[in-house]
């Protein structure tokens, strides 16, 4: 049977779930490619290490050029994360007429561009669908299945982390700092859980995944971020009232010749399917204008997720000859605006007493905000209330500018939180 | 440009819907195929008839052969459904070493293995994504971005006219008749709904996700079906209660080397995704040893939906310059077993006197039935009550041993419902 060379950089968590994958499914994917992976070098950075894979010891390497130079592999695969070193050997790669397989989302959404002329000019396929959402095949469900569509809008839960902190702080009523903790321990969360929860980890994706929506190269610079670090248990508790869970969404719609793009904390309603996706678990959610309204749910990390995402970019380069992709000139056809017309949750805390209500729901109306829903709820033995307001849809500048006269008012005394609300209209 | 001649066989729904899509899409389709499609031939019943697409008279055509032996059509997109001509016209175009597109689901259903390997010998593609759950990506997910994983289980809701019967039923509190009306009043029904409300519609799409998720071919006939004119609104009320939503699942297991097949109304927990699809929406749930539990939801049929799924199919055909698949004998590897060791929901009307209780659970012992709840009601003003128990996991067999003993209680008035309660383990 006809062989098929792969060399893998690095030797993480992914690459061990590529590997066990392919022994433990052998036969089914030797059936439907009637050809054999093999496995001819191994990238790793001590030759000593005990693994939990079982390749011979003469796969493993320290030297980067043995796996990209290999005479027998056909297939790189890179899962060695980061900008640098990864982007140098990709580059050898892909110049040395080899396919690139990577999941590495920082240098996609960073170099993704340049990389992709190159394994064109080459004849070369470069994939990364396991750079996105772990298991879920979204890239591809985009690049091939919907290429007959016009991608309008993408709304995603592509962070895992944060979708697990805010699952926990809802359902066992935690505040953020706690629920934090018991990611760590866990180990749903890093010790520094920044890059997670203030919102580059799903910026990067967004960035890939908007830029294939779009056609149009979409810089993780140009996506304001907002994290959920200012999540209170209060906010979640007013959400679950009004009909709604509080998720982490990645957004990117386009309106005509505008785009819109954004990392946020929103209002889901209770009744949309991304409201179900709970704890470590992906969704992204998406309109095309022929197919309509399209979610993809499934494992946005972990080993065997992502090596399944890995194997099947592998398993398609093989299947169609590894035919380079059309080259599609990214134009910048489209503007990025920052409207952020939507419609606003906003809480404040305010003196209970008399027309302050009456006083802001007037600053409101002076600034063409109209209220949706309101409500008022006496906290026991305070001085002072909250008060939850539910705008229609309205451009941000709008509830700023309102805010910035809110904020002198004296009987507010704390502008608590403002946060979007999403209907997915 | 390079130009593609296509040729439609029918011009319904769906054929609408794909012409319109490569009007209004057509620079996004030129560019990511850098090739024009055009279509050549276009198979009608009468060429007077006024029509919503754009397309010039000469196309027209009321002989078949016209447009599958057109020089210059290298693919064929079958719209006509049913068997007859349909399975005569598609050989006939693959004979012609034309590639086959199709959203026939009667005839996948039927003979996709003698089409496919005619295919093969043809050095041609047959696809068929449409054919199952309209713009849902399912079935090029499963043979593709999936394909290195071993499918264990398939769960789709995959008829859009019960799930939108069911979904009025629960929302608008309306009995199954009542339900069936309305839909039929709005399109959502045909005259006669027999294929979609018995289960032989949902039987078909899951012959076809089942045959190419265990690689084995899956016989209609083989499959159980079960329809959703005995639901009533009292079950869905108690669904509700219990924390479930009634869906007609089309359900497909593998254990070790036992397959398990079935359409069935059932209980699913209302924080599963599954839950959250509604009216005329569809979803496939499934689970692979690698990639875990992945969800694919969106719309089940429309013309612009569906047409979005055979362009698909038509474009990947010409960006991988078609290559035939590779020839995957089906071989019988798994049993098919009917065992639905399954929870289950009964309800009995019984005499509402002490004792009743008891001896039907004494009943369920002897026949090894575990309970895992039980809701007794009085109804005002009535001598019987309602008894609703929810089992543990058990083989029906046992269900149906005690039921045959309960049913000469005479205490017990009627035994309502039996619904599978679906725990997604």
């Amino acid at each position: 049977m006809e062989k098929v060379g792969l060399g893998i950089l690095g030797m993480g968590t992914v690459a061990s779930g590529l590997i066990n994958i392919i022994g433990i499914n052998n036969s089914k994917i030797t059936g439907s490619l009637n050809k054999e992976l093999v496995i001819n070098k191994v990238l790793v950075k001590s030759l000593d290490k005990k693994r939990d894979v079982n390749l011979p010891q003469e796969v493993y390497t320290t030297d980067a050029y043995d796996v990209i130079n290999h005479k027998d592999t056909q297939i790189i695969v890179e899962l060695i994360g980061g900008i640098s070193p990864a982007y140098e050997y990709i580059k050898a790669a892909l110049n040395n007429k080899k396919h690139v397989v990577t999941a590495n989302k920082a240098l996609i959404a960073t170099h993704g561009e340049e990389l992709e002329e190159l394994a064109y000019k080459n004849g070369v396929s470069l994939m990364y669908e396991a750079s996105v959402a772990g298991g879920i095949p979204i890239i591809n469900t985009m690049t091939d299945n919907l290429c007959a569509n016009e991608i309008t809008d993408i709304t995603g839960i592509i962070n895992g982390t944060t979708n697990y902190i805010l699952t926990q702080m809802a359902e066992n009523n935690l505040e953020y700092e706690q629920a934090v903790k018991d990611a760590q321990a866990l180990g749903f969360a890093e010790a520094d859980p920044s890059s997670d929860v203030e919102g580059d980890d799903a910026a990067y994706k967004l960035s890939i995944l908007s830029t294939i929506a779009f056609g149009q190269r979409i810089n993780v610079r140009d996506i304001p971020k907002e994290g959920i670090t200012k999540i209170s248990k209060e906010d979640i508790s007013y959400a679950k009232e009004l009909g709604y869970n509080i998720k982490l969404l990645a957004s990117a719609s386009r309106k005509g010749d505008e785009i819109e793009l954004r990392v946020h904390p929103a209002f889901v309603p209770a009744s949309h399917p991304l409201s179900t996706v709970k704890n470590e678990y992906n969704a992204v959610f998406l309109k095309g204008n022929a197919v309509g309204g399209l979610m993809l749910y499934g494992k946005g990390a972990g080993s065997l997720p992502t090596g399944s995402a890995v194997l099947g970019d592998v398993m398609h380069i093989v299947k169609t000859g590894g035919k380079a992709k059309i080259d599609l000139k990214k134009e910048n056809k489209y503007l990025i605006a920052n409207k952020a017309h939507k419609q606003y949750y906003i809480r404040f805390e305010v003196i209970d007493k008399p027309g302050v209500l009456a006083n802001i729901a007037s600053i409101f109306g002076k600034n063409d905000i109209s209220l949706a829903s309101v409500v008022q709820r006496q906290k026991n033995g305070d001085e002072t209330a909250p008060l939850v307001f539910i705008t229609h849809e309205v451009d941000r500048k709008n509830i700023d500018a309102a805010l910035e006269e809110i904020k002198d008012y004296k009987n507010v005394t704390q502008i608590a939180s403002i946060i979007v609300v999403e209907n997915f209209k």
